[in-house]
């Protein structure tokens, strides 16, 4: 079966950890770029076989065991899909850091709302987040490292200076995030042209006045 | 089995949404407050035998066929959660129109804020979500009806004037409105003292001054 991911082809995004899931598992993918569909909300989408599946976390919950990246079990699939859900509920808190007032205005246009909202960010949510995921990371290998493994490369690039301190405190994470980095396929993709660079577009974006001082 | 519901006693928020889905099906379950426990990042959260489940959708799809709330095969499970996502996100952008800097501040604190928020939701966003959702709602009677009635319950409480408008053009979901608050153990649950009264704690706030003049 080759997948077909539709996303946006400029940046990484939401599509990047159904990306990082295709790669990890070597799997056969395309990228499209989206179209207005019936049934379909917004990208990323992903077309397998006759199915027409959205929703970050609904793409990840359906891929999990068919590439090796979940337990077939009930009960663990509900397990990794809970901490995706959590990490999709954070990952719309950075989008919310530079885009506090609505996706249709610039950053120019709420930067003194996006300042308001980054430093809740970083002082409440940011440590409330890396405290859960520290404590509570799995044993096995699954598409859930890999999304926690964007999640701190992202953080690393929008606030460099917050991670600074915070990583001092999560050393599993850091761990994790060094660990999936150096899994071949991954350490393929990173190096490759596939890997999309970060950039002011996407949902992880680096404003220095959002960062600490 | 009897269900357990952690979630905050004193308003529908996240939880109505399974209470809803307990109660259409006549399912037995207590409500208890929510402690804080590892594995868990927030309420609701649902124990259901051995299993503790999180994330409200999560919850929701776990639930679904159990309570002949939704059918068995995988496509249209999947189908079903990429909804209850979709109703979720929204449910999200609707909490943020109130507190759009964060949630551990007063709405008085982010006023300025919101009145910005609730204007672009009001214009962009909830007649975004109305339109997908008026385009494909499904036959059968599912999690999802229930959940897409609470949604029209509450935006009519926060906005009734943006509703009184968006709903002319939105026949399908009124319907459906009606049709969830006729079967009989929802409105035997509705006019209960078990359905706690939309108020100023909740997801749904009526705050005139964020809603159309």
């Amino acid at each position: 079966m080759r997948y077909e991911l539709y996303y946006w082809p400029s940046i990484q995004g939401r599509g990047e950890f159904v990306r990082l899931a295709l790669e990890d598992a070597g799997a056969p993918y395309v990228n499209r770029p989206p179209q207005a569909r019936p049934g379909v909300f917004a990208p990323p989408y992903l077309k397998a076989g006759r199915l027409l599946i959205g929703q970050t976390a609904n793409i990840l919950y359906y891929l999990g065991p068919r590439l090796g990246l979940a337990p077939r079990s009930e009960a663990a699939r509900l397990w990794l899909h809970q901490q995706t859900l959590t990490i999709v509920d954070w990952l719309d808190e950075v989008h919310d850091t530079h885009h506090p007032i609505g996706s249709g205005l610039y950053y120019e246009e709420q930067k003194k709302e996006a300042k308001r909202r980054a430093h809740e960010f970083r002082g409440v949510r940011l440590p409330k987040f890396m405290r859960y995921f520290e404590a509570s990371l799995g044993k096995r290998h699954s598409y859930v490292d890999l999304a926690l493994f964007q999640m701190i490369e992202g953080l690393r690039y929008a606030f460099p200076r917050a991670m600074r301190r915070l990583e001092r405190r999560h050393p599993r994470l850091v761990a994790l995030h060094e660990r999936v980095a150096q899994r071949p396929r991954i350490a393929a993709y990173l190096a490759s042209g596939r890997r999309i660079a970060f950039n002011p577009h996407g949902i992880f974006r680096h404003y220095p006045e959002l960062d600490e001082r």
